[in-house]
């Protein structure tokens, strides 16, 4: 009973969260897709709403009256299993619902959710299902964060999200690598707690000998490889990036312009120069790589991170730089401190694949996460858009190689 | 000065009928562009409010202060000479300027015109480039209507402008061709007031007999054209028509479907079964073409239609169905009227090129037209969404052959 | 009897001279198709014989066995009354049939078509497809020509198809207008000949005033025009010819590159300097419509050029340079001639489009030229790639506005 | 000087095995590039004589005169390290230059190298090189059959390469799963002989315990899973897989066509119908991973195909089905052999990545194989078209995942 107290209680809070996060926009802000990765503010509303209506009220309570019969067709994203949806690059079209009914529709199922819960009559499953559901509308608090960052940029007037904390830069410590012994180590999920299928299953990995970074890649390095020519010279290149380079004519990382000589970039907090302190975000897989192999160095693969992970920054604290600390940006290291967690993800040189065991399950939830598992790279670490409390050490996040609309950012190894 | 009155009376009532056929919608209809060919609402609002700025208030009185720097970037359409703007694709992602900024620009533009003319500083130039923001706004209030129909019908839920009276539905006078003799006749404007200058200058032009039905063709002998499998016969196509159909998979006008085994069709007022005494809208070129083939007939040229129309429908009537009548749709024949005038913008097989004599206008202006006669079609006599006062019959409207979105339709000639 | 000896003859040098043309290449170079413009020459052979066998053996003489059943699949080009076909741009896949094979069947073809017609058991119908596939073997010699300088050029070695006569540069006539008279002229073929159903009908035309330039532009000419930043000014270009030259990062006609800072081309001699008196090539509808207009001047519509040939230039006589000069490139202006006749084709801003009383023929020779009547630009004249005895002063040719591998000038008029 | 001798007859047997793999063709089957995967016969074989050329004798034989200095630019593949090159889309155009002359560059350059290698005036790196021009050289035998296969298919007339024996049909043994204990095993290749950097560096891996199939699947399995509808089943997809397989109109492998309600496929002796016995390829990683989904088991790693290679087929002999037996074409199982090797390609679950310590070369040397490890899949295990002796048990294919063109196949694991 406590449990479902708890749960009712996480389900308030974060669902009160997105409607924060919302607060500062404008209802036109809500309906621009201005590239397919980017879904319109409203869309990401009624698809986490829709994902607790569909997999518990309509699936486990009888008595549920569906809010809106046309919202399954509207707000499905990718799960073929519950039948035919808007398609992803038509999301811009949108106009209607309108947000207004929208908002509705949140509380709608918000109320039924909470009586539903109230009245005790459902078992484990949907315990389990609500878990995945909060967990799903975290997840797309982030993509909130990022998607908006673009849609505001996308906007010639290139209007601000709210203010952005620019004391806080400080030079960060030199950079130096920590060496971890050759070992067989556990990798993976092994606990009671909620977690993903794509990290379940400790299993044993046996790791050679390395050495990883003490902290994140700030700008100014990054402003080095850039000054050096490195954007020019293949051989840092893999050859999909490099096509990839002059396809789209990138000299930068994304959100970076020369005004007066000098670069700056669009931040939630506006435009603004580069602070050389921060660590470089916004970098394709590519430039972590080139960047990574420009200074004599390689990524880590995510089983070396996450090894690293637990020898150095076991534990989730205030300090770090998740969505909760509300920044929306990258801040300087802190006192030291070792930047794993929050800040930016980490573009790691492992694939994103099926972990020993991984099994797909059964029905719609099944399609959350196997069936991505290819031409994708792995990120660890969590950003600085990332709920606290939605992340783990052992949390595999993934994007195709030449995304850079989320908070990534680049960690060396050797 | 009674012309300056005049003109400023016109002036109010445009812009205002403008705000009234914006009245129905939400703020966030004004925002989806869902193809390029169609301009989101708000865009179409600020542009046709930025024609007035840039070309009088800027240009003609040197007391005006620019309403927002930043709006000849966001609403400028296509002239070049004007200086850098949003390229057409990415109007969709205009979320700001909030709509509530646009009506303020547009309150503070009209303002400012009103003052300006009532001091009366300013020369006969002055005047003529507000006939032709006027008309500018006419057309747009055309394509407003159409990029309307478009975006409502790109969204899921297919919601309805307005109601569209029904009740007008009549069987129409049977298909006869009335006969013009072979004679040089005269083609293009010849008068005092306003026009494009792509019709300007009256010249002759030798026609050999030929004669044009009495009437449009209905949605009752296209579905004729339908069921005889037109659409799967090359045979009636011109090859880039047939390559048009197979890229587009297309086998119906625009905005229809089958429900329940019958063609219904999307319209201003929603979704309903295809009326088949309504003349047939939507259509192609190519599809007009086709149909006039199939049925043994063809296509006038531009300058046949222009010389039945002197001879059939010289006077623009009430009754005539254009943007006035308030139906935002077409109305099956009454009365045995010719429907020449009105309802759909009938495809013509005439090229879109210069009358002998065009010349190019300097400035910006004369980025009007002249710089589209290549591979567009000219359409002739107006349609449900055209503005009656802004309507001529040497007026030259002019398209791709693939588009549909505008309220095209079909006369045959022999 | 007499008629059929002479047609015979003319199928015979026809079939001869292609035989000729094809002699100076490699096997190897019969394959190629670098755009989907270009057909392979091999294709070009079999496909000319397979219009002589298909609708003249296969249809008019019951005795005749096929050479290859599979060559009506491999060698069709569009004709969709006759069967599926080789899609256009696989035609660079057709390693086999080997060019042997086709050699053969072209012998086989001819040795058919000469017993049947000294047998004499055929109709008028025959003669005329007779007339029409010799006709089409003509109109193949000039696409042989442009498609083999493409596809040498397309070469990273740049092969010389043969020696070009370079001694014939001189400087042209200073460029003057010569007028002609506002009235009805008649337009069209009007006689016994052979003709294709584009040009059958002549027809009254009201011209008004005009006049046209007494040479085509040169070289020279055209390089002023580059010289004065043509290719980056807006205000001279059709906003798709803008769009064309952005798209296509062009700057200078077809085949032109700089070496050793000078301007040089491609021609079927190899690569060599500019020579500035020749008529400048290969240039597209847009390129010659802003010249025209960057000069003060228009293109001539196709019933001016008619109407100034039959003044000027109604003989073909040898001097012309069509295809039988074997000059195979446009050559500078001789002893004031006027060049309308050979040398190059000539934009003219008329688009192409059926004269009055145009009907499609029954049957597969009806596909010949009126599905093909939008989008496209007439050329008048004929060039060095025109075989003389192909060519009437009422010939049309047509192409897309942007195309630039044919022979193609321009000449002014006001 | 031995080893200088053995090397030196290695070179001479397998450049004299590329003219033999030649000899059936015509030289118009040398030009063809029907897809940018597949380059003309003549290129590859131009190519790999330029790799001697540029890497041994003009880089370590100061006497030598180049054969030709176009070629450089015509037979680099993507060494941006050598300069500038004929984009890889553009091979298609090479009918010059001809066949004779590329046959007279072998020769020339293969004289040159013996002479050079006899005279004895070179270093260890040399012999490095060579056994990697050699190595090259055999993988481009590989391309040479995969590429032809693909360019006779694209032919219309489906031309026959040779005479496939197909007496070798026999059932195969029942489908079972070997078991191999879970432990750390050592993985790449530890030895003295020529190896690809990607496979070197001999290291631990933990694998658990796995089974994995005692053949490959066959065509008959396969048709059982496409008559289950599974390209129509989106669960048994990766959602890259589902989207290539709608985009591309996916049904069955490559060369797979009905013909009079029977299964046939293309193969290097011609069409015929498909053997049921024989191992199923040309499909694509995803439908090998859609197979093994469909029937509840996986694909192995690269790690357990390589333990398990070592476990059951160590030793490569002359029954496996590689290229130097000659049936260019999979052959169905032989006595319960395991098909471990040759036969085909067999697609794994792991992304082509660097092993620990993978080093990238200096030069151009370093561009062979790290530039790739991004998005593509690892095959083991050599194919029919693989020569023997270019094949080791360590040896890391790696294509992308919708590539089918190799001869690609499927071993389950679980």
């Amino acid at each position: 009973m406590e449990l479902t107290t708890n749960i009712a209680q996480k389900y308030s809070e974060v669902r009160k969260k997105t409607m924060e996060l919302v607060s500062p926009l404008m209802p036109e802000d809500f309906i621009p897709q201005p590239i397919i990765d980017v879904s319109p503010p409203k869309w990401n509303l009624g698809h986490t709403t829709w994902f607790f209506e569909t997999f518990i009220l309509k699936a486990h309570n009888p008595n549920y009256k569906v809010f809106d019969t046309n919202f399954n067709f509207v707000f499905n994203s990718y799960y073929e299993t519950i039948g035919e949806r808007v398609l992803r690059d038509q999301r811009g079209n949108l106009s209607r619902p309108e947000l207004k009914k929208v908002f509705a529709y949140r509380e709608y199922v918000d109320k039924h959710i909470k009586s539903f819960l109230s009245e005790g009559n459902y078992d484990e499953d949907v315990l389990n299902l609500l878990e995945l559901g909060i967990n799903h509308e975290q997840q797309h608090q982030e993509l909130f964060i990022t998607d908006f960052k673009y849609i505001l940029y996308s906007n010639p007037l290139k209007p601000a999200y709210t203010q952005i904390n620019k004391d806080l830069s400080k030079p960060p410590s030199s950079l130096n690598f920590n060496e971890i012994d050759e070992d067989v180590y556990p990798i993976g999920y092994n606990g009671p707690n909620f977690h993903f299928d794509n990290e379940e299953g400790e299993h044993k990995v046996y790791l050679q000998e390395f050495s990883i970074a003490n902290r994140l890649i700030t700008n100014a390095e990054y402003l080095e490889f850039m000054k050096a020519g490195a954007y020019d010279k293949f051989n840092f290149w893999l050859a999909e990036g490099w096509d990839w380079l002059h396809k789209n004519n990138i000299q930068s990382p994304e959100y970076w312009f020369i005004k007066n000589g000098e670069w700056h970039y669009y931040t939630l907090g506006g435009c603004m120069p580069v602070d050389m302190n921060e660590p470089v975000t916004h970098v394709s897989f590519y430039e972590a790589d080139a960047f990574a192999r420009w200074s004599g160095n390689r990524l880590a693969t995510e089983f070396e991170w996450e090894v690293a992970c637990r020898h150095f920054a076991n534990e989730i604290k205030p300090e770090n730089n998740f969505l909760d600390a509300q920044h929306f940006h990258p801040i300087a290291q802190e006192n030291n401190a070792n930047q794993l967690l929050g800040d930016t993800w980490e573009w790691t040189n492992s694939a994103y694949l099926p972990y020993p065991k991984f099994k797909i399950a059964e029905g719609a939830v099944g399609e959350y996460n196997g069936k991505f598992m290819v031409n994708q790279m792995v990120l660890r670490g969590g950003s600085c858009a990332t709920p606290a409390n939605h992340f783990r050490i052992t949390y595999r996040n993934f994007f195709h190689p030449d995304k850079r609309w989320q908070f990534t950012g680049i960690r060396l190894a050797k």
